[in-house]
């Protein structure tokens, strides 16, 4: 499959889709635009982020904010907080557990289910 | 880190190098040029290919096989045998298990283990 035409089928933002799967982790894909993550951090398990196209501004607690350009490449640790916004959209392909809530244990009016990540 | 300037890292094809980890597995970038991977599988894990530049071919047992380029992603499930080459150079991103091995049990003269994997 190829990745810059899956996001063709996001009618979306914030709504992460699963395209595939590696061993016991989701490969997705989400676009994102403006600020509606909440902060939030997964306990257990690591997060990838990498910019197909776009840019994204990635907060972390405690550390510089990272400014994310197509082709970076980004983990944030099991355990961080941390949340993403961008003000044009921006397109990102996701690796994480299997396991990973989509906004950890916040609860917030953009949280999906893995039900609802179904391509 | 950007994916892309990563690949200005490595000096040799068929050699792939450790660039990350997400969870239990390693984030891989590998240039290859011509036809010197051997056919192998990795009889636990699977393995996913994304194209960052170029085309390659991915042969795969009893299937057909597919030509793959840029922004293509493929995961070879555990136990398929499966071989890639490249007419040109073709750089590509790595996702696969900390276990996995090169060129699972097959040894042949591009074979690397994890130490020489390092970045």
């Amino acid at each position: 499959m190829n990745v810059n035409e899956a996001f063709l089928g996001l009618n979306n933002y914030y709504s992460p889709k699963i395209i595939g799967e590696v061993n016991d982790q989701y490969i997705k894909v989400v676009k994102i635009k403006g600020q509606e993550v909440p902060w939030h951090n997964h306990e257990m398990e690591d997060e990838l982020f990498y910019i197909v196209e776009g840019s994204l501004l990635m907060d972390i607690e405690n550390q510089e904010s990272l400014v994310m350009q197509k082709g970076d490449l980004y983990v944030v640790r099991k355990g961080i907080n941390h949340r993403v916004s961008s003000k044009e959209e921006c397109s990102i392909m996701l690796i994480e557990s299997k396991t990973t809530e989509h906004t950890g244990k916040v609860k917030s009016q953009i949280t999906k289910s893995i039900d609802q990540q179904k391509y």
